[in-house]
């Protein structure tokens, strides 16, 4: 009997009733459907006491449900308990989707079904139209009624992401933007993605939990511009840079009233939530969206900012390293402790303003859990033996970092081995590949997986994503993975490269570098791209099984522990670049 | 001055004139959008007389104008001379889209252009669209009466293709295809392309240059069919079949009336002519097609059909390698007189039917080529040096194949050694790929772009089609290429594996082997896929630059040529197993 959660529910219930709604969905998202999602919009976790990351409740006036994947279940299993909240496991043979678990629950000819319609992402209308042959239906916000203490929308300041860091002006970026506007002969564009507004106006914000955007609408039409901010949030120096750019200020909330006033077509992305959708006369969705594909093409001084920031991410990291196994031999160390440690060296750095993701560090068969991440429940100690894997990136002032070493802390099983050797591989074949221009990613996924694929393994996440310029550690629109991602990889794109490998209850195995795509060559084919590495780290060469690699792939090896040595040993003390010289010794086969 | 072919135009203004017509297009193809086109459908060709196999001719009152590509810049340029036709090469710069030029051509307001409706396949409306902003007019076909000698539509007979080659009776086919009209709660299924039909009745023609189909139309229905052919074509034992199989038959000109009369929802595939489309009331079409699919995937006696046709196939290779190179050396020996020595020795196999496709045979420069066909005045004399490509294959009743083999007649330059190494490699990857059920072509395209790739270079044709069944030899909807192809690689599959190199004005280069899709094995990942090759014939390791290859790939040349002497060696005289044996003999580096 969990008392909150159910005068919760209740309190749900009661609304519904008053609404005639039979059934509420309570989705993890905002109203600019971000990967981290500000506490105001924590209704879920709120009603559901489930404080996982990822979760969608359904609450139906008898009962309520709550679907979510596999790195949850135990948590959500504890966390649910008493509440009388069903757990639906994700992907699990008989678990019903949304659609299938109400056609179940509504018996009666009034099937209405609501969500909040500014967190309505899409994800919902075919399965309810496939199980119960209805429409969503699009509600108020209950929990601005029913939760008394809700955290208010955040309140932090938004601050200048300044030029020497950006390498284009705002009123540059408004330029192109409107030259799509022209393009599509539209009246404007609505941007809602938090990352590509914040790029936008080379402004920066705190409100989401490690990507530094914040809260707010930007209309972008031929001659003007208007961000729904709450102008509160705004400095005199943000206030400035706006008006010289010629954006004007209007409240946050003012959106859902001027959307209904535009005239002519508008310009949006497929994330743009439902409500505000439905607010919008005439739309055009553009996939990708015209902002992400400048935004992910780094101009000059971005790439530069990258190579700045990666040298003090690697001398941040090579210091862990060499601090890492002897303090594991010496014991007390775990999980939880050494990620304190790598987040205490970054924060050392200049223009280090947070980390860029929560760290995944799992030791042993944790770091067989894809999203792993250490609780004080679970944290290992640290053992000298088998293999740890750290997936950590930090933020910069002038570049996000993303990196992942997968690091023998003794001695190894063979099997330990042989995957960590066969994933090296696919990380070496795919950060040495040269490629047409007009690749895209899909068509390089195979290169990192081909190995592990001859093994009858696989790994089921993305073999790469891009890498935001201080934004969102997660950046497209191009990809690397089997699914077919038609953006293509352009230079001046970052992407990282990160095959991995996991077998559940004994190891997990990751390798990851952020890359910058760079060209190659020109040549009567026309012009070639290659990788350049940004990352700057040693890669662990105690736990390759030499049976297995090719004397080209430990030249490949060599040559990127040659650049990682050269750049970072200028800035390392005596003792930290004999470290990197043993670390990064030639290795032959 | 041309006269046969201006009067020919002539005639056919006079016509447009009568209709009121200001521009007619004249494509290659037929009514079934076949790759091949029978003499009945050689309209551009008899129109213009240029008889290459592209191009589409468009006639003006005043002008007329003929599009073709590169492989036949030359020839249409000498053959349309004094004609009054404009030779345009497609994909040279400024060389106008039809749209373009017929803008400049008609000024008026009345812009009518016209196409026979019969052999439209949806290519040009949308030129037309974008450059003069109207529809494409469907008309009759004018080369009914200005074309005197017209040959006749094909009257050759249909024969029975065994059960004992088929694997699976006609009945059974209907079957599957009658779930398809039901899955979709559909009326019926047209099908229009001819080795779609032949698959789905067990039958086979010889109405098409190398492909063993017979001009029909094939209408499904839940309770009934109707093949549309002319009834002279059938000998009594395949009506006797068809009428086992509830088969009806019908005029071959009777679908237009019927097609009109057609109720519900008729399923068809994107290649359906224009004409017939629009006969249609309710229409839903397919992609890609169900019976494309049902006939890509072999069942077990296709399968060992096809593994018997290779063995027959493999031997006529063998003796005719074992013959090249003495006979180049003797001298007197061209691109086409080898080809006939090749086509002979196939000829004197059991089950031959006919080659599968015109051979390309080229030699030095003219390999560069990519769809070079020999003709008498290219025919080039082969000298002890350099590198022959030769692209051929084979109808046999069990099976259709297609092998490409480049050979060095003699010394080789630095670069045709590279070249024909990295061209190895790639090859050599692609057949060695594992890979997980629910892989498209398009995720392993790169393991055979990836090292010419390294060096600035490309090939601009697909690396990979499946290949019929005593069928067509080009057939999808698979494909292992660039551009993506959403059809999934499944188990039963042929595919090619074949990439190439071409330097203009120097060599050619392609290696193909006929692939079959086979599981590999199943793992708590799934099940994974591998290629079985089908092809039996040695690979020249004399131009291999063994510098480039590394020991893992010369084991696989070696186990692919243990298997070809293997499984040919008994079929084989002691001299012609002693040439096998050196042949293949295994190659170290």
């Amino acid at each position: 009997m969990n008392r909150p959660i159910r005068q919760r529910i209740a309190a749900l219930r009661s609304w519904m009733k008053a609404q005639g709604i039979e059934a509420f969905i309570v989705p993890t998202n905002d109203p600019h459907n971000s990967e981290y999602v500000a506490p105001h919009w924590q209704c879920r976790s709120w009603l559901t006491g489930f404080d996982g990351s990822a979760g969608t409740a359904v609450i139906t006036l008898r009962k309520a449900a709550l679907w979510t994947d596999s790195r949850y279940f135990l948590q959500a299993a504890e966390q649910l308990e008493g509440t009388g909240i069903e757990l639906q496991r994700l992907a699990q043979p008989g678990t019903p989707t949304i659609g299938q678990w109400l056609a179940k629950q509504l018996k009666g000819n009034q099937r209405r079904v609501a969500i909040d319609g500014w967190l309505d992402n899409g994800s919902w209308s075919d399965d309810l139209q496939q199980h119960l042959g209805i429409e969503l239906e699009y509600s108020d916000d209950p929990f601005h009624t029913i939760w008394e203490q809700r955290p208010p929308l955040p309140q932090d300041p938004v601050t200048i992401h300044s030029l020497s860091f950006a390498g284009e002006s705002c009123p540059d970026k408004l330029k192109r933007i409107r030259q799509v506007i022209a393009q599509h002969r539209a009246s404007g564009i609505l941007l809602s993605a938090l990352d590509e507004i914040a790029w936008s106006l080379n402004l920066r914000g705190n409100d989401v939990h490690c990507v530094p955007v914040f809260v707010s609408y930007l209309l972008v039409k031929p001659q003007s511009a208007t961000l729904y901010i709450d102008r509160q949030k705004l400095t005199p120096e943000t206030t400035e840079q706006l008006a010289q750019c010629g954006v004007s200020i209007r409240p946050y909330t003012a959106i859902a009233t001027d959307a209904q006033r535009l005239k002519g077509k508008i310009l949006t992305d497929a994330h743009l939530n439902g409500q505000l959708r439905s607010c919008l006369k005439e739309s055009l969705t553009l996939s990708p969206t015209p902002v992400s594909l400048m935004k992910s093409v780094k101009n000059e001084v971005e790439q530069e900012g990258f190579r700045r920031a990666m040298l003090r991410d690697g001398v941040a990291l090579v210091k862990w390293l060499r601090w890492l196994k002897p303090a594991v031999e010496a014991g007390g160390e775990t999980e939880m402790s050494i990620d304190r440690h790598l987040t205490a060296l970054r924060a050392e750095q200049e223009h280090f303003r947070d980390i860029s993701f929560d760290t995944i560090a799992g030791y042993g068969p944790h770091a067989a859990i894809v999203h792993y991440e250490a609780t004080p429940e679970s944290d290992a100690a640290l053992e000298p033996h088998g293999l740890l894997l750290v997936d950590s990136g930090a933020q910069y002032s002038d570049g996000t970092t993303d990196v992942t070493r997968t690091i023998a802390l003794g001695p190894l099983t063979p099997d330990e081995r042989r995957d960590y050797t066969l994933v090296l591989k696919g990380f070496l074949h795919l950060q040495q590949a040269v490629f047409p221009e007009g690749t895209f990613g899909t068509q390089l996924d195979a290169l990192a997986h081909q190995f592990i694929w001859q093994y009858g393994q696989n790994y089921m996440h993305g073999t790469g994503h891009g890498v935001g310029s201080y934004l969102s550690v997660h950046e497209g629109p191009h990809q690397i993975r089997s699914n077919y991602m038609p953006a293509l990889l352009q230079a001046g794109m970052t992407v990282t490269d990160e095959p991995g490998l996991y077998q559940a209850g004994r190891h997990g195995i990751r390798i990851e570098n952020t890359l910058l795509i760079v060209p190659a060559m020109t040549t009567e084919y026309g012009r070639f791209l290659r990788f350049e590495p940004l990352t700057l780290c040693p890669i662990d060469t105690t736990p390759i099984d030499f049976s297995l690699l090719t004397p080209e792939e430990a030249g490949w090896l060599n040559d990127y522990h040659r650049l990682v040595r050269e750049r970072l040993s200028p800035l390392l003390d005596e003792e930290e670049k004999a470290w990197l010289a043993e670390a990064t010794r030639e290795i032959s086969c």
